[in-house]
């Protein structure tokens, strides 16, 4: 195989445009100084938009689940009571980490394949009113789920004074959030998903309604302290040692999303979303979600014909593409496309093309062709 | 469009893949030291092994032109009778470069899209005993035609002492050159195409039979005097200040010949070219040159119900896919795929998922997924 070729299309991490990795590779400078505080001054609104919201955006150098612990331990105390909405294994990433601070929480578990319903959390929700906080996924990365997560924050409010919170981490970037429309209080999202960057950076901001609770928390940890984040992005710095390198990356990334339009960048995963699950249906592949649950930043099948690890193994040895497998009780069942990101729709007929190929190859009785063009279909109406 | 987004399809320059790329960024070193001399020892006996040949390999800084220059200025003087095979632009470059020159150039002009008959020339040699030189593309770049250099040369010095002195720029790399056994005496190349370089660099080598030729050559102008090459090649250096990056690059692109394999290397362009004239051909798009002539590293189409440049237009504007035009007589004519380099059989199916759409909007009636299908049953055949 052609040395040094990979088609990187699992949910996370992406590919990194050049621009992007030119960037990344700038020489260090003092996180102290004017560079760096010019940095995050042209950061800050670019990065208000992607979350829609008048709220500073913080920025916490680790991975994802830093960023989820911190939307947890800023807002709830052990003892509280917490709803966690687990449609999948982020879902319950919100479970583990509440239970290791002793914080009280319920599941509201939903099928693995189907979005939460807001109208059956509002219920609940008004049933148990001493529920402080309901977690959510807005993308469920583990089966392909694009959470109403808007719909969710208007149901809660409705009923109760719970804290709405979200993991943005497998969508946002790729899928437009409207944070202070919707009534979210906290959103957290990570840089190696739609924002096409390595990880370890942590992006996540906090409502008025959320502040006044964590401001009243006595015990907010150290490192993951908001009120330190928010009181130094306030003048263009961070509390701790930014990580440099992933800073250059998204100045670029937010100058690339400026440059192509958010608007367009929400619209070209949509069409991808669209041109991939047209395709998977032409190819007989059931899909895992609902086309109104369908995320439009990744994909999710669950073959009945055919065994997803082979296939995923295929696709591997003959083209290095690679997509994700099934996660704990969805492990070896589904397999998971991502659509985000540094990825074009001539990226989506591309993989598609390889997939049918190995289709055939692992005994699935395809028309070769079929997916792409159906595909194609949805590019044309799509594009017209 | 997504930002920073590019499918570079021409036939060269080529993208460059990642692992050369960084080679490129190695810092500056003393190009007279140990380090340079030991880069170009690791980088001498894979050069051989790419020409097919025991000679040692030069390498001219400069554009494919200096190349083409070094080739002709070593082996004729000014009012030697050459013959150049014109099959294409590239063979007329070397007629250009002649006339400065002041020799005396005759051109045999084969039909653009055909390759050259060797029997024909060897008649025409042996009927012109005065002439010193043969000149031919290998690749003619400007119209896909891969001319049979090996048998070409057999049928020159069958009947007589003319060199025989081939242009590869557009080929090697991608599709196998025997050198020695097929009794090429001057053979050039450049980094730009199938070596997956950015332009800059070029590689030559001669025969004994030409170095006899060079050696008594009095006038063989200085930055291309090729002995001053050979005697520094010799001792792992060069005449000249070498473009160190590019050098860089050349030993990592080596490297990466070396892991795939050769004859692999070789095999995946076979087969790319196998995909995409299947697929014009399914897509009843008229293929410039026979399934015999047509190189492995660039495919024309010649379209009669829909016209060349917006195509072209069309892939750009919608896809950022860029194909060539037409040159000089074939301007406006014809458009050319380069698939050589960094391109794998995935990217064969993109470009031509990405083409179908834009052959519907430029008007052709064509069922979409057509050619991505013949281009597949390909790979499957091919690789069974």
């Amino acid at each position: 195989m052609l040395t040094d070729y990979q088609l990187l299309r699992i949910p996370g991490p992406t590919p990194i445009p050049p621009s992007v990795e030119r960037a990344m590779m700038k020489p260090m400078i003092g996180h102290r100084g004017n560079e760096t505080s010019q940095m995050i001054q042209t950061i800050k609104p670019k990065l208000k938009k992607v979350f829609g919201t008048a709220q500073d955006v913080m920025m916490i150098t680790g991975s994802g689940t830093s960023g989820l612990e911190a939307a947890i331990v800023n807002v709830v105390h052990p003892g509280d009571k917490v709803l966690v909405v687990a449609t999948g294994v982020f879902g319950n990433r919100f479970t583990k980490i509440c239970e290791a601070y002793q914080i009280n929480v319920e599941e509201f578990a939903v099928e693995y394949g189907k979005a939460l319903d807001p109208e059956a959390i509002r219920a609940h929700v008004q049933a148990n009113p001493d529920i402080k906080a309901v977690f959510s996924t807005y993308c469920e990365t583990s089966t392909g789920v694009l959470n109403p997560v808007g719909e969710l924050a208007q149901a809660v409010h409705a009923v109760s004074e719970a804290l709405v919170i979200i993991d943005g981490v497998s969508c946002m970037g790729g899928v437009e959030t409207k944070m202070d429309e919707w009534g979210l209080d906290v959103v957290v999202t990570g840089s190696q998903k739609a924002f096409m960057l390595p990880a370890g950076l942590n992006f996540i901001a906090a409502s008025e309604r959320a502040w006044k609770v964590i401001e009243a928390n006595p015990q907010k940890g150290f490192y993951l302290n908001l009120t330190k984040y928010r009181d130094n992005i306030a003048k263009d710095t961070t509390p701790f040692t930014p990580a440099l390198s992933l800073l250059f990356g998204l100045e670029q990334v937010l100058e690339n999303f400026e440059k192509e339009g958010l608007e367009n960048v929400y619209a070209r995963h949509q069409l991808m979303r669209d041109m991939t699950r047209a395709a998977f249906k032409a190819l007989d592949l059931p899909l895992f979600t609902s086309d109104q649950d369908g995320s439009p930043t990744v994909t999710s099948v669950k073959p009945t014909d055919f065994d997803a690890e082979a296939f995923r193994k295929e696709i591997k040895s003959s083209f290095n593409l690679s997509v994700a497998g099934g996660q704990a009780e969805m492990k070896g069942q589904i397999f998971r496309v991502g659509h985000m990101g540094y990825c074009a729709p001539t990226d989506v007929l591309q993989y598609l093309g390889a997939m049918e190929i190995a289709l055939i190859k692992v005994g699935k009785n395809i028309k070769l062709g079929a997916g792409v063009a159906a595909a194609q279909q949805v590019y044309l109406e799509g594009a017209k």
